[in-house]
């Protein structure tokens, strides 16, 4: 594409950078920006800036917090003996929005990926078993996707809690609420079938 | 949707801004910049805020320009006697990356629209008519959008042109290249069929 300024052409460049921004959406983007006060436009780098600058990291779950311990873990009101293992923050989000979970995170950073060169010691799994050490926690759940990345990385904190008197559990997979079976792919629903539960097992 | 952080959530909050962009979106944006770089996202805002604070316009034809003059109209090479009307600077690069005009614009700058309170004296009409003046241009080609705005500033456009010796053209509309005439809208195919053009008169 041809841009007439250089500011402009930049500008876009910048913003089709981020993940699912075409030129087109870059060039509505800074089209919109360039229609508002320079008031709203410093507002809005200045809000990133301060979130990429300032922004820490909970230092007991590695959720991102304003402060050293996120609200999650600082806020007493939650679960201390349950910590759900998530991949990364956006999981994290995810879950909260539920409204369904009372207990605490425990952020991974990752999954394990021989293939991508990410092996144990870059995630935070030193720092999970840690926790477990400190002797309060009862249950830990994994929340991880379901492909051979989570599974893998599962499996081995798995292993490393095997010694410890607590129950490991697993978010359930199948058939989505309100999906409808002939859409629901073949894997998914032979395990749904393998994987069945007695009724009033079901919390609904 | 609930967010572990206010900066998170701030920065999030501004990117929702823009158009098209919605709370996942935002996150999923955010949530990049984080992962960069603090020079990556120091990159990212200086770029718009020297877009938005640095970015001049043309003295001549309204377009977006890293100084007085835009390339269009400072590079000597494009026809310097049709003028094609465009309503803002977005539809100039739609054009513009067609490759098939080597004119020059006026860009107004947008429509007139009773019912949003613009009138002609809003627009950048009257330095268009200027332009005229100076006895250069020998066509002007209204390229604007085919609706009540568009065909009344065309119309006004027109009427005040009238008395000078020029050609006013206006882009054709009909049913778009590879659009199948079932999927074309009722309005557009009646008005193709009324504006039929003689075989031999397209350029294709």
């Amino acid at each position: 594409m041809i841009f007439p300024s250089h500011l402009i052409e930049d500008a876009i460049n910048e913003f089709a950078k981020l993940p699912g921004v075409g030129k087109k959406s870059a060039l509505r983007h800074v089209l919109y920006l360039l229609k508002k006060d320079a008031s709203e436009v410093q507002k809005f780098t200045t809000a990133i800036q301060r979130m990429r600058n300032e922004i820490k990291f909970c230092i007991k779950c590695n959720n991102v917090s304003d402060s050293d311990f996120c609200n999650i873990c600082a806020g007493g009101s939650r679960k201390q003996d349950t910590i759900c293992v998530v991949e990364n923050i956006r999981d994290l989000i995810a879950i909260e929005n539920t409204q369904h979970f009372n207990g605490l995170y425990h952020v991974l950073g990752g999954l394990i990926s021989p293939l991508d060169g990410i092996g144990p010691d870059q995630l935070f799994i030193e720092s999970l078993i840690n926790r477990v050490n400190e002797g309060t926690v009862s249950e830990i759940i994994m929340a991880l996707s379901a492909n051979i990345e989570g599974d893998t990385t599962s499996y081995f904190i798995q292993k490393k809690l095997a010694s410890y008197n607590i129950t490991v559990s697993t978010i359930s997979r199948g058939v989505a609420y309100g999906g409808e079976l002939e859409f629901t792919d073949e894997m998914t629903l032979a395990r749904s079938i393998q994987n069945r539960l007695p009724m009033n097992s079901i919390t609904n």
